[in-house]
C-alpha cells in the first residue's frame, strides 16, 4: 500500500478504508453493474476527518471522487484505477429535527428515505421525492441537484437547501449552516454546491426545510386522447388543485409496464395514445376527494379524459405510481438501455417525441424501440430507448437523434440527471461557449489543482 | 473630457452619457438625497453597447458602479468621484411575454410594476412584491436577491428567475437565458449573479416566471394580545390558508403610522402590543371570504387575535397595506433615520427586541425611538432606529447593538436588504472567515480587477 493510502488509514481508521475486491465490488454504474475501478475507497466519520483526508490528498496531488447513494445514470461516480473514491456512507447521521423553524439538519450520507420519514415523525414532509427515495442520499441530492416527481409544487432540491456544509480540494471546511429563510448577507454560497456534481467542493452536511405535512393525498390515473388534450388537462388541473404531481405516459410507456411486459395491472385498457398520473395535496380528505372527482368529471365532458381510476386505498395508490417508478422493469425489458433526460418547451414535445420515433424506426427497423414518460408540467421527458446494441457507434448515433432537435427548441440535454461524464460532449447544445468558459472559469477559481471529481461537467483542457 | 469617456460616448452616444450637473442631481441615497459624486452616468441602450463600455473600461481599468432603480439602501449604489455610474434606465423593454410557458423575457432597467402589469394583462401574476414596486427595476430585484411581502409563498427573487445575461467585467456576455423550469446542463450560472450586488457582473436581461392569478384576495388587519399569540396565529393561517402574506407590526410601529403620526387611519385602536396584516389568495371569491372569516373567528375563539377589520374593497385593502408600506412617514418622522434589516429564527425574535429596546433607552433616554415590523414567517424583521443625531458614533453605537446579539442566534445582519457599503464591516457577523475567503475568491476568479462596483459585499485586501 502506498504512503498516502497508509497516511489516509491513519485517518479514517481501518474500518474508513475500503482496498481491493471490497472496491471492485461495488458497482458505479446500477443499469450495468459496472465495477468500480478506484484504488481505495475511503470512508470518513466527520467533516474533520474528510478535511484531513482532502488536505493530504491535495498535498499528493491526488484525484478523486465522491459516491453518494450511487443512483446517478451519467456515470458521475465512474472512477479511474489511479483515482480515490471517497463515500459519504458512514456519515448518514440525522443532526437536529425542529418543528419550530421547520428545519433538518442532516450529515450528507442519510438516504432521502430517512429525511422523509424523520419529517413525518413530527407530522410535517421533506417534499423531495423520488423513485430511489430508499438508496440515494441528501448529499447526492444535493450534489445533482434532484428533482423528482414533486417538483410542480415544491421545486428541485436547490429550493430545498437552507444551508450547507462542504469541503474545498484543499480541505478547507465552509461551514454555512444558515436556518434562516432569508439571508442575503453576502454571496449565497450555497448555490455554488447545490448541482455541481461534487466537481467544486464536498457537500458533507445540509439544513434542509421542512414543509406543513398534507394529510389528504388524491391520486388519480386518466386515459388521455390526443397531446393537446394532455396540456389541456394540465392547465385545467394546475388552476384548480393543489397539485403535486402531473406525470405523462406516453402509449409506448404504458403498455410495455403493463400488457407487454405482464408486470403490473392495467388499470385502464392500454390502447390510449396518453395516460397521466395525478396527484393533488390537501387538508381536508372529504372534500379533497369531493373536489378532485368534480374536477375529473369536469375532465371527462370536456373531452380532455376517456377514463381514470381514482385510488381509493395506498394500496391502489401505490399500484398506480408503480406503473411510473419500476425502472427495473424497463432496463429489463429493454435491456440494453438507453436513458435520457431532456427538457424542451411543451409546444414542441409532441412534434419532437414523433419525429424521434420515426428516426428510430427508419434507422433500426428490426431493433429500435424507445419508450416516454415524464414530469409534463415540468418541460421533462425521461426517454428510454434500446437498439438492441449499446457498441459506442449506436450509442452515439442515438445520442444524436435525442440530442441535436433540442438546440433549436432551447431545450437542455439534462433536466434532473446532470452531466457527469455521460453528457458532458452535448454540453454546448444547451450552453454556450461563454457559459461553459464561465463553468471552466469557476472550477479552476475552487478547485485550481482539478482533482475533484475530474472530467466531470466540464473537461479542463 | 477624458479620452476614456470620448470613447464611451462614441459607443452610447450623446444621449447615453450623463455629465456634470445631470450627474449631481441625482441621489444615490433616497434617504438623505446624497448626490452622486461619479464623473458620469453612462447608459446603454443595448447589452451589446454595454459590453463594449465595459471592455473599454477593463482595458482604461475604469471602476463602474451599476444602477437600477435606486431604492436600495445599504449604500450599493454610492460612487467615488472617480468611479463612473452604468444605469440601465434606457434597457427597459419587455422583450417577450409567453403565456403557454408561463415566462416573461425583460431587459435589466424595467420596473417591477412594469413586470407585474405585462403579467396582468395575460391573465397571470409576477409574485414578487414590494413597496417601491413603482421605481426599483428587475435588474436591481435580481441583483439584490429582493424579498418583500409575497416571500412566505412564492420565496425570494432568485426563486422567480428562470433564466439570465450578464456582462462580465471584461466584456464578455454570458447569455443563459434559459426558459425551462428544469436544466441541470451543468452550473447553474445565474445563481453566481443574483444577489451578488453587481460584484461579479452585470445583469443585462432575464427570463422570469410567471404563476398563474389568483383572483381571490383576501386581507384583514388584526390585534394580538402577545408575541406567543403572534406565532400561534401564524402556525394557524399557515395551515388553514393559502397564505401570501402575514406582516407582524409591533405596537410601536402602528403607533406611529396611525394616532401618533396622524398619517393613517387607526382601523383598530392602537393600545395592542402587536398586529399583524393577513393577506391570502385564492381562486373562489366567495368561498375564500367566508373561509377566511372562519379562521378569524377561530383565533378570536382561541384568544389569539382581539380585534380584526377584514378589508371589503381594494380601497379598504390599500388603506391596511398603506400602514405597513408608507416608508416615507418613518423617514419624516424618525430623521435621521438608521434602517436596519435582520433575521432570525422567531423563538428568539420578542427577547432580542426586548433586549434592544431597553438598550436603547438606557444608553439615548431622550432621543431613542424605534418601530419594528416585519416578513414575521420569513423570520426578518425591519427595526427603524432613531436617535436624533446620525454622527458616524452613534451609528456604530446603534448597530453594535442591533448586530451583535445575532451572531449567538444564527441570524442575519440582512435578510434581504443585502450588504452594500453599509453592512460590510458585521458582515463577519452572518458568516464565518471562510465564507468570506471563499467570497473573495469568488470575487477575483470572476472580476479580477475589482472594476464592479468596487468595495461592496466583500472588500479585496
Amino acid at each position: 500500500m502506498d504512503k498516502l493510502l497508509n497516511d489516509l488509514m491513519a485517518i479514517v481508521g481501518t474500518e474508513g478504508m475500503l482496498l481491493g475486491e471490497d472496491v471492485s465490488q461495488r458497482s458505479v454504474d446500477w443499469f450495468t453493474g459496472a465495477p468500480c475501478r478506484a484504488k481505495a475507497i475511503v470512508r470518513p466519520r466527520s467533516t474533520e476527518q474528510l478535511s484531513q483526508v482532502l488536505a493530504l490528498c491535495y498535498q499528493a496531488d491526488q484525484p478523486v471522487v465522491t459516491h453518494g447513494g450511487m443512483t446517478g445514470i451519467v456515470h458521475g461516480g465512474e472512477a479511474a484505477p489511479d483515482e480515490l473514491v471517497i463515500s459519504l456512507e458512514r456519515m448518514n447521521r440525522i443532526e437536529e429535527v425542529d418543528p419550530v423553524g421547520s428545519t433538518i439538519q442532516v450529515q450528507a450520507g442519510v438516504t432521502l428515505q430517512h429525511v422523509q420519514e424523520a419529517a413525518e415523525e413530527i407530522d410535517m414532509q421533506f417534499p423531495l421525492d423520488l423513485g430511489a427515495r430508499g438508496s440515494c442520499t441528501i448529499g447526492g441530492n444535493i450534489a445533482t441537484n434532484a428533482g423528482g416527481i414533486r417538483v410542480i409544487r415544491y421545486g428541485m432540491m436547490r429550493q430545498q437547501v437552507l444551508g450547507l456544509e462542504a469541503v474545498l480540494s484543499d480541505g478547507t471546511v465552509v461551514s454555512s449552516l444558515n436556518k434562516m429563510l432569508k439571508n442575503n448577507a453576502g454571496y449565497d454560497l450555497k448555490q455554488l454546491f447545490i448541482g455541481s456534481e461534487g466537481t467544486l467542493g464536498i457537500v458533507t452536511r445540509a439544513v434542509l426545510r421542512l414543509q406543513p405535512r398534507m394529510p389528504s393525498e388524491q391520486t388519480a390515473l386518466v386515459a388521455v386522447p390526443s397531446f393537446d388534450a394532455l396540456t389541456q388537462l394540465l392547465g385545467l388541473v394546475s388552476h384548480e388543485l393543489g397539485l403535486s404531481a402531473f406525470e405523462a405516459l406516453w402509449n409506448n410507456h404504458y403498455k410495455l409496464m403493463t400488457t407487454e411486459s405482464g408486470k403490473h395491472m392495467p388499470l385502464l385498457a392500454d390502447d390510449s395514445p396518453f395516460y397521466a398520473i395525478i396527484e393533488t395535496l390537501g387538508l381536508d380528505e372529504t372534500r379533497d376527494a369531493e373536489y378532485f372527482s368534480q374536477i375529473l368529471q369536469k375532465a371527462l365532458e370536456a373531452g380532455l379524459i376517456t377514463d381514470a381510476v381514482l385510488a381509493n386505498s395506498s394500496s391502489q395508490r401505490q399500484g398506480i405510481w408503480a406503473i411510473r417508478e419500476d425502472i427495473e422493469v424497463l432496463v429489463k425489458e429493454l435491456k440494453p438501455m438507453f436513458s435520457y433526460d431532456v427538457s424542451l418547451p411543451i409546444p414542441h414535445m409532441e412534434a419532437y417525441v414523433e419525429t424521434l420515433e420515426q428516426d428510430l424506426e427508419a434507422q433500426w427497423p428490426e431493433t429500435g424501440k424507445m419508450v416516454v414518460f415524464g414530469h409534463l408540467g415540468d418541460g421533462n421527458l425521461h426517454i428510454m430507448i434500446t437498439v438492441r446494441d449499446d457498441s459506442p457507434e449506436s450509442r452515439r448515433q442515438v445520442e444524436q437523434l435525442v440530442y441535436s432537435p433540442l438546440k433549436e427548441y432551447g431545450g437542455s440535454v439534462s433536466a434532473e440527471h446532470g452531466i457527469g461524464l455521460e453528457k458532458r460532449d452535448y454540453l454546448n447544445i444547451s450552453r454556450s461557449s461563454e457559459e461553459i468558459a464561465l463553468m471552466k472559469r469557476m472550477k479552476i477559481a475552487l478547485d485550481p489543482k482539478g482533482l475533484l471529481n475530474p472530467g466531470k461537467v466540464v473537461a479542463l483542457d
